[in-house]
């Protein structure tokens, strides 16, 4: 029986858990392939660390958790891995011990479930020969070649969610509530949750926003008697003129993320210039976890169960994505040309813009 | 400035508010209407009751609230209304009766949100003239002419987390789970639940089910050690060579709707053939109601503004809907032809039964 | 080191797994206890089957999971064991092979988590020399000797959920909304998720209900415009001069239990009275599922914390219980002695009555 | 007919509108009183705004909203009430003027719905003759006199559940989760979500923290495996010799609240100590609002309508209070004279220790 190696790469998304399990059944009820798990990404194909036997016994209830059973791990990029010799530490290309590892396991192909970051280097292996499969991963839905990633839908109703408990309290006490939501590069999450849940204003990375547009409809409302609104700010918006500044996850050394930057800044420009009552929110990593919605457990199910199709018919080098209402296949290629921004013409932005909705510009 | 009068028919569906939300603010923000609810649907019209004035202030709030704030009405259809008089009951048609009351109460147009009977409504009286719009609205999702309804992703949704709450439960205690959902004609709910709640057995009313591979499949678990399963069946199911047997809402006379009749029938026969513990639970009612999911809420509020823009440009005998990725729109008439079936060989069902699910055959 | 077993009895109920959790974390942390699970209930012991290794690396995880990873059984009880040989099926004493197999597993001490039937049991081997310490657990809360059981606040969680998606619907299509809750013998259910989902009329099996004061308030408010109305039934509910007609879990042989008696023939005596239009929602097994509240978990996770500590002294017959804010205990044998009704005058009720609910009086 | 006013004061709490619904229909129900809503707490008195006619159809629906209908601010202490005049702001004493208005109102009587402050004011009008009983309120649980205040329940559980989102991502990725919870004098907040969400250390303003001790039981946690873990932190609590730095709601002058002090505070103590991958979640304004859980509206009722019956009774200068499972009421004198610490000997305590939480000493 031919075996394929699953694992699961970069920052954490709901719907990871669904995807391995599809693979698994998938693998068992209909290809007859045998399923290991690599535990820590690419890291645990580095050290060839043993592989865990999967099969519908030990995935069972699995479905509606958050996180992921084989762990991740932002670290292991084999192509520039960080090796510590003698107190001496270097980046070197292991690429090779992974394809070296890979045939020592025993792997016949591999799925590898991750981001961009995942993907290209998926791509990277592929080229080198490894028989490999990717599945779209990040809760941003800012892959292109894929119309929706899972995990987008889930943080999208997390946010709303955390809207719905905002919403009353700034009601009852006449508050201008800003909530910074995820999405360093696109404004996906903050476009579809400031949607859902009733946001006044809603600052995307794609619209540099213009802090008098956004004041004047504060004002505006606070004068027709409103008397409170929502503001709903992407972590990576920033003002017209303003540097885009954007720290990467983990930063640099040590170092701890800085909180709510994005929020705290617009908040601080609406205090300048108005007398209204502000409060920052920052919804963080919460965005991340929780069991998937019904959407996405549907979309990572599909998506898990093409990419064993894929393997099975060992169409390598591509990546199952979501077309339409179509599950099918790109070239990994493809997928990691660019990131899909927010089209400034698309539905939900007439959509936002047509009741009302502030962007900003 | 021009008026538009707004309706909702039909049985409940979650987002229903939110339509009439982005109708109010669209016309307010953008398209310079004034907007007046009609209560309790045509019956209103029928008896040319007084309208709601609706403005920003009069629905703030309704966007997480399910149910309608117009609320809905069985009852009016106006080209086969009863009338009583003299205790004699008889059935009549009063449509110019509506027609004349839009004019009467200032109308120059009309918003009917429904699902197929409002929305047959609705061309007949577009027919006859009236200046018309229909919004889709089913949780069953069978409505043709639109890929996807608001209000499905939510019953999907309730009835998934239903089955989160009865997988321990089956679990912990060696069950067989025959869960009823919603679904007369078509299983899209019974399908996508089934999925996202992972489900062993679904049950739909496309694929009537060989009642002996349903128990075969769940022997066969048992034998695996898997000890429990999750059955979900659409209340249209039904056995090969089983009657079509489909109790209209509300039934002849006073009676009471029957409860669970397809799961009872369903565990009934399992009971028969093996020495499996079974236990039936019948979602009913509340698949329709609570707080849309914050896809709905997108895809009601993306109708509402659409629907709108339709009554503004003067493309009357329309009905919004949506296809791929965008909301555009239909003439009525193409929309009120037949169900969406579920396809055979869609995406979804190839999933299911990849994974191992059995649909009955 | 010293062990204990645990097993989990009877129906499912949220927070068994929070208890099991407390158990073994206490032991490991605090007494230098070891840990093993017995599987299904006392049908694992009767059978001397083997046990699990408990510790906190097995359970990691489970806190907020509904059901029991211990399982459970009804069919267990070692003093009416049904044992069939030569296909011959007879009732025997099998408590002497209990008390031989705890010694040959080498348990030192038993922890039984169950509601009356496995206190019942518990406390039968305790006199024959177990030593043995007992949790209490239903979702019905009526077990005396405990103010409060875990899994109780869960289920009127759920119900109240159900009841709050029930609402909008309701009054949107101007209906009576007939609710049926768990609570065979005693009311708490329906009365604190009544009170909490905003019914209008609760009925429970302490009041045998006269129908004509309950359609009175219906009608009542029908007239008064409120045009719709929640009504909780318990499903021991039943009306004055009505028999009592309970049906035992499971039920007699190989038969189904019967859906809803009390929802659908308080349904059926409405409309025979009236022409209100009436839905009926049984809520089943749903209220015995899903992750614990927080309110539960802590509870459970007092409890287990002090079962341990009662075994640790070695205070064997005893059960813990909350009395007040304080989780204490008291011996097996008073817990046992009857159902804890809801008193008539207590606080609940007084409120209900006050606020204009009918309790069907 | 006599006639109550109602008022809402202080921050934000689920389950207000549940006491303001208790109250009007106790009095339109069971007493014969007529209720009359001040909006925006004491300065709608001060004001002498225009009154809301409260009934049961102005209510409807109201039971499972966040917020208040009537409105907050943390403006109108009558004591020392900013008065700008002629462009120069004094503090001034218009209790006298409050006194006035009740009367010019017609108000017979006053409910003051609010924590410490609100019923400090209530007090000392009270002494100055006013008809008024208080009801508690603080998500905190932090008023004596009461054992329970509502919407303490629902703020827990919004944590937990935020717990429950990160518990997987934590795991997944082998971080330390350190999340922010309200509580800036106690710590009951922190204690019961924590308990309830799986937290592995919790540190509360009661117990000033040994960060070595902290930093110890992480790291013994990442030796035996567990990869990640779990800290709750309130937004009080600080480390031993750390100064009491607490920031009053909304600040001096226009000045925004800091975010999330004491959670980042604690990340960087642990970062400067180890090598463990640590992430920072505030909650924040989340815990504020939200549907009140089953409990908190329960209590909340029974609060309404135990107030509205003291108010019948002419038991003024009294807050109701929960004692043990019972409503009653003590003399607001007493409510307000300290906080409620978190006792380090009570039962959630003792049971954190013993299942190896660690509280930070």
């Amino acid at each position: 029986m031919a075996t394929v190696g699953v694992l699961t790469g970069g920052g954490d998304c709901p719907g990871l858990n669904a995807v391995i399990r599809a693979i698994v059944k998938a693998a068992e009820q209909r290809y007859g392939w045998s399923v290991k798990g690599i535990v820590d990404s690419f890291e645990g194909l580095i050290r060839g660390s043993e592989l865990r036997d999967m099969s519908s016994r030990t995935i069972r209830g699995i479905l509606p958790l958050g996180g992921t059973v084989l762990h991740s791990s932002n670290k292991g990029n084999p192509f520039t891995y960080q090796v510590t010799k003698n107190g001496k530490t270097t980046i070197e290309d292991v690429s090779d011990q992974v394809l070296a590892n890979v045939e020592k396991l025993g792997l016949d192909a591999l799925i590898a479930i991750g981001g961009d970051g995942t993907n290209r280097i998926a791509h990277r292996l592929y080229k080198k020969g490894l028989a490999v499969v990717g599945v779209p991963k990040t809760i941003d839905n800012d892959l292109c070649a894929t119309d929706v990633t899972f995990g987008f839908n889930s943080a999208v109703t997390t946010a709303m969610e955390c809207l719905d408990k905002l919403h009353p309290t700034a009601a009852s006490h006449h508050r201008v509530m800003v909530v910074e939501v995820m999405g360093r590069y696109t404004g996906w999450i903050a476009l579809e949750s400031g949607l859902a849940g009733g946001a006044d204003v809603i600052l995307i990375p794609e619209i540099p926003y213009d802090i008098d547009t956004v004041t004047h409809k504060l004002m505006e409302r606070a004068k027709l008697g409103a008397g409170f609104s929502i503001v709903v700010v992407a972590e990576g918006a920033r003002p017209t003129g303003g540097d885009v500044e954007v720290v990467a996850e983990g930063g640099p050394g040590k170092g701890l993320e800085r909180l709510g930057g994005a929020g705290q800044r617009l908040a601080e420009c609406i205090i300048e210039r108005t007398d209204l009552n502000v409060r920052v929110t920052v919804l963080g990593h919460i965005q991340r976890g929780g069991s998937p919605s019904a959407y996405d457990r549907n979309l990572a199910t599909r998506f898990g169960a093409k990419a064993m199709g894929l393997v099975n018919k060992g169409r390598f080098g591509e990546m199952v994505c979501l077309s339409g209402q179509e599950v099918t296949s790109v070239p990994i290629a493809e997928a990691i040309a660019d990131y899909k921004w927010v089209p400034l013409d698309s539905g939900p932005v007439l959509t936002a813009e047509a009741i009302g909705i502030n962007l900003g510009r």
